[in-house]
């Protein structure tokens, strides 16, 4: 085995179910993997009681689908596979007509960075029924981490406030792109930097850093090895205190930071990575103010999250930059993201009807949308969105003066929207026909999207604790579309 | 960005925080880097509040040690860095010092499938302080990720018994590698396959696999669905029958196995992927057993993991097979394991004394073990472990008839162990002077161990509530040694 070689080798057309590559087949011998085919990638729940989230991974879901390829060991591996009859389970027809595939759908998604809400289609797929089955796990892999985490960290940044907050995560993620993705996610939602130098590497992001324990612990005692690292780095000294005794590992700190002023250089911080925090970030703040450290910051670590910054901070902690590890980069108190991806409309081909398909259940929220679906977020004259609207591109609009959007889990409530309003589509076209017709921004601006889009909607929204929840329907003839489609799939 | 290329291109030497490169130009920086450094990797709690943890991962630490290398585009990217005064972080000798770094260090650790508890070292790296530092980061991040699956599958397995476990967490782990790694460890961990092709071809891993609610969406009607399928893949066939209507599903999937086995092909099984799965098992069975399908096997999903399973069995559900998802792959209950990686004993060069090292705090849990340590484990006649022992191979053996191992977090309970009884060691050597010494097993010897060293526990230990704590001690010498050193460095 070779990680950096067999498994990232260029194609990553084997990282999916294997019903995924059946159900192809099936598609393939029973001749429908031509039938035009409609998928809409959602999600029924906000993470962490959350009153929104935020879209994050589709520049991974463009690499992707842009070398979606199966290659030669790809197919003599699937060649290998058998059924419970010990023959294969593949005709090389099959194989063969994999070898040549090339991706050719449609797909629109919501930008990076994008608020959204439960139920609105996140990506919207359009294309062979094959290779919009194929797909379906990667992007809903690369989907559910990213949004989780970035709608994680759009949490801690709001907690945090104008403070800095490092991603300080790798050593506790769940693999070595589980901590990749998640250095990427924490950004865009809100982090201002990260541990990781790959990531800073491959994405862009300040990297940040200075010491461990192992530093300190690697010489005879705690004031040599700041005295030591202030020589060796004067422009990069954050002095971790905890080593020992964290009162008096301040106050080496104060010794070694009155080296560095003597030499012109700032002693820009020191870390506190246990204990008490408020306490010693209080204890601290007045140890380097009496020494005339005023403008060196004190960062905080230790198992933190957006809860735990809230509770310092409403303690009077004196924590200027806030070290995120665990909490963020797994997602702690929520680890997955359950989106789904379903099929909402299939036709034999384009010149014949969509017929509309949805999955049904004993619970209301687990009712797939069906239909062709776009979505339009609508604002108030001070730039407040109001309300975002789902429905089926196929229908014709109505001439009536508003819109009227129903939640698709109580249809007693609904909402009318007057058409005269700003208002905005939220899918963009991404691929046509298996063409790449987007640039993605670069990271700094879907950073930013995040923020600006999270500020156009009321706080009680952004609230941690019972948020507010913001109004999404479905438009009153998809409404209507659905609920007949419900009643004649009961009957049958 | 091209994540199959960028991300693992050959080379994961950034793969770290940036405080191990800045303590590196540190050492470097003023002379320390090529003292001798012991390290050691260890976590302080089993996870799921389990009576043990499974070790996994060593195979990704060999591959990712093997490749150690920093390339020029890491070098250049590093050479972009600067401190907070503008100038750049690193001096290039050091860059070029790192340009032609080769992995030196001596390597022991616990083979992967073992069992092992708190405390105890799961790797030893010995070698130039600044080597061992520079791996620190992905060592952690490699070991906690899998052996937290591991361990999480383990228990699962636990609750299913003899029967079948099938890990389908692809679309909801965290990232590409926290699917592919999960399945991997999940394998080893006690799951019986998985629906993960990727990990299928790389890691040698069964996959299973039929087909999804899309594919009967595709069609007109449910029993279409079934029967196209069944022509399609007459080998293959377990019908998922939730789509609409589960007892409906279940009829039609029987009309379709008629057919199946008039033409000499199995209907190997039906899955249950919603609602209340003891009622519709039972229900399914009845109807299956009815129409002559005995040997038809019920396959249930839906957020299943440890605790759902032994419910289900203690409700008498007629349920052979158990596919589990989100709460394998991300351990959902606790996603992550808090491994860390302490220095434990420094020299300036072969010649000189060990200096013995360990962090303080006001917890004692979070207190680490001095020393070069490895690991003993006893066994009664029966075969039985009785207790593992953690000592210092520099330490002497002192010359009584037992051992006396000592808790590291209460030193008034103690264990006597005789020293005739079965024992082996559990640290083996692995990398010797940075030379691969040690050929990982086959992925079916590491399941087949895991299982069987489990065998070997007192099940009380592997109870999921409250278990029976195994007996871990520090050897009395050492418990001694790293008594002393706590009182000197708390009087420094």
């Amino acid at each position: 085995m070779k990680i950096t070689k067999d498994i990232y080798a260029g194609s990553l057309s084997l990282l999916t179910d294997l019903y995924q590559i059946t159900m192809a087949y099936g598609y393939w011998k029973s001749g429908n993997m031509d039938k035009e085919a409609v998928f809409n990638l959602f999600f029924r729940k906000n993470p962490f009681q959350s009153g929104f989230t935020v879209a994050c991974g589709l520049e991974y879901v463009i690499d992707y689908l842009k070398n979606f390829k199966f290659r030669e060991d790809d197919l003599a591996y699937l060649e290998t596979l058998e059924g419970n009859d010990g023959q294969p389970l593949f005709e090389t027809g099959f194989l063969d007509y994999l070898r040549t595939m090339e991706f050719s759908c449609d797909i629109d998604a919501v930008a990076e960075g994008s608020i959204v809400f439960p139920h609105e289609p996140l990506i919207r797929v359009k294309g062979s029924l094959i290779q919009g089955q194929l797909i379906e796990t990667p992007l809903l892999n690369i989907i559910n981490f990213q949004s989780l985490i970035a709608t994680k960290s759009a949490r801690i940044r709001q907690a945090a406030g104008n403070q800095t907050v490092l991603e300080f995560g790798l050593r506790r993620a769940q693999g070595i792109d589980g901590g990749l993705a998640a250095s990427r996610a924490a950004y865009i939602g809100g982090a201002s930097g990260t541990s990781n130098v790959m990531a800073g590497k491959i994405f862009g992001i300040p990297v940040k850093g200075t010491h461990a324990h192992s530093w300190v612990m690697s010489f005879e005692d705690e004031l040599e090895a700041f005295k030591v690292y202030a020589e060796s780095m004067p422009n990069n000294c954050i002095f971790l205190v905890d080593t020992y005794d964290t009162i008096t590992g301040i106050k080496r700190a104060i010794e070694a930071g009155k080296i560095l002023k003597e030499k012109g250089y700032k002693m820009v911080g020191i870390r506190l990575d246990s204990g008490d925090l408020a306490y010693f970030s209080n204890q601290a703040r007045k140890l380097l103010d009496q020494a005339g450290f005023q403008e060196t910051v004190i960062v905080a670590s230790n198992d933190l999250d957006e809860n735990i910054i809230t509770s310092l901070k409403m303690q009077d902690a004196d924590i200027d930059v806030w070290g995120i590890g665990t909490k963020l980069v797994t997602a702690y108190d929520q680890p997955a993201l359950g989106g789904v991806y379903k099929v909402t409309a299939i036709r034999q081909n384009p010149e014949n009807q969509w017929e509309y398909k949805m999955k049904l259940s004993e619970q209301a929220i687990k009712i797939s949308n069906p239909g062709i679906l776009q979505m339009r977020r609508f604002y108030d004259e001070d730039g407040s969105a109001i309300g975002d609207m789902i429905y089926d591109t196929e229908i014709p609009e109505s001439t009536n003066k508003y819109y009227q959007i129903i939640d698709p889990l109580d249809h007693t409530r609904s909402k009318k929207i007057n058409k005269n309003v700003t208002q905005r589509e939220l899918l963009t076209s991404i691929f046509k026909k298996g063409k790449l017709v987007y640039e993605s921004p670069n990271i700094e601006v879907m950073k930013t999207h995040c923020q600006q889009e999270l500020q156009t909607f009321h706080r009680g929204i952004r609230r941690f604790i019972n948020p507010h929840q913001y109004p999404v329907g479905l438009e009153k003839n998809l409404h209507q579309l659905k609920t007949d489609l419900i009643l004649t799939l009961r009957k049958k």
